[in-house]
């Protein structure tokens, strides 16, 4: 079978537990469940960089999302995390080299950790669940149409020292794709204006494919291709969210402000 | 004039306005001034790392400590700086070695974030002046201790690979005359009970310990071994705060939340 029958299968399979846990799972229950992903995805992340105290840096990361579970908070659970992270080092007496390694995997766990904190407040908000099916169909849609019109009309490289196969013409089919999903999601089930909702679908999709530049420039320095295979044909669990890893706090974080 | 000369002289000059600015200079005014004294610090951080693009990564993060100031929140800031970062890297072509730089940049720079905004909230508290005081004489009494100590006793080495001078011996020092200080000063002025004081005390040298292997670490993987030279005899002003920077969060967070 070929890695698009996969993929497409994979995406067949997933979508409807997924769409129906974004809307219908009250909010403690889809916090619990959207940490369990979180969990995973940093599971994978600190896997790629071959730590070799790595069960302590997942038990300190797991303490930190358990943080963020019980409404401590955020800050509280980037300082554990930090400072957990750095005494594991110390007591392995690790080496200035994985000291950077310890600090790219951080770069990406913050990511991962803001990630989890708005889609928890975004989700307990009044038509939260809508806003964020919104930015998941946006950042669905966009990557699809890249995919897509990249392979078949892809012929001037955006950045091909982080991610080679990606184009200016599939940025565009991104933007011709995601802006007008996600704008006419919003814009039927929120109470929002229609300029708005335009306005902060385009910052949804240049804000997912930044997201997926810096999972690709991550991967790139600590020289992996796919970050697991949990999800065939997708690769792994960050190789599907990385975009929305930054798309939906950069548009939730907005959205919350209103 | 010896290092320890200078050092000693700085010190005598710079303690009467900062102890006046913690102890009588109201909130609001109080952020503002702590503000300029962090970016201070994090320009020194950043021109440790020489990075091509300085001025756009200062500029990113004098915008993240707006955000702070203005109230708009922690990981709003966070988010900011860590987004703003890799667009500099991405518009300027970084490569893998520089993505590795800037992550340990930001590892530094969230720690000085956290301290901020801590710091910010501690002072807005009722006693929170007297708090930030407790804990800045208790960080400097065992810092003074440790370096008298580890001098004059100092044998058996505490983790030569990050930072050669520290010895067990320095650090008993510092928890001999650090615990107490710390702890006489908040029972003094603030209402808790002793023993609680105490517990506070350790956790404040501890972690102010780390603090310092914290910036030895981060030195030593830049290749640099004074952060500055804004301070005759102490280095930069990064090698003045490191333990403050860890240790004033570590307790803050502790007492605010009781």
């Amino acid at each position: 079978m070929s890695t698009l029958s996969r993929r497409v299968i994979t995406a067949a399979l997933l979508l409807p537990p997924v769409v129906g846990w974004i809307l219908y799972m009250p909010s403690p229950w889809f916090d619990w469940v959207f940490g369990a992903v979180i969990m995973l995805a940093a599971v994978e992340l600190i896997a790629l960089f071959e730590f070799p105290q790595e069960k302590w840096v997942v038990g300190i990361s797991m303490g930190s999302l358990l943080l963020m579970l019980l409404g401590v908070g955020f800050m509280q659970a980037i300082f554990m995390l930090a400072l957990g992270w750095f005494l594991v080092l110390l007591c392995k007496h690790g080496d200035k080299q994985q000291l950077q390694r310890l600090a790219l995997a951080q770069w990406m766990m913050v990511w991962l950790l803001i990630f989890f904190w708005v889609g928890m407040q975004t989700h307990s908000q009044k038509h939260g669940n809508y806003f964020i099916l919104g930015a998941c169909l946006g950042t669905w849609a966009s990557d699809i149409a890249a995919y897509f019109v990249g392979r078949h009309f892809g012929r001037r490289k955006l950045c091909p020292a982080i991610s080679p196969g990606k184009t200016w013409e599939g940025i565009m089919g991104a933007f011709a794709l995601g802006v007008p999903v996600a704008a006419a999601f919003w814009a039927e089930y929120l109470p929002l204006s229609a300029p708005f909702t335009v306005a902060l679908a385009v910052v949804l999709v240049a804000s997912g494919i930044t997201g997926d530049l810096a999972e690709s420039a991550m991967k790139r320095a600590v020289g992996s291709k796919d970050s697991g295979h949990l999800l065939p044909g997708h690769g792994g669990l960050l190789d599907r969210i990385d975009a929305l890893v930054i798309s939906l706090p950069a548009t939730g974080m907005i959205w919350l402000s209103l």
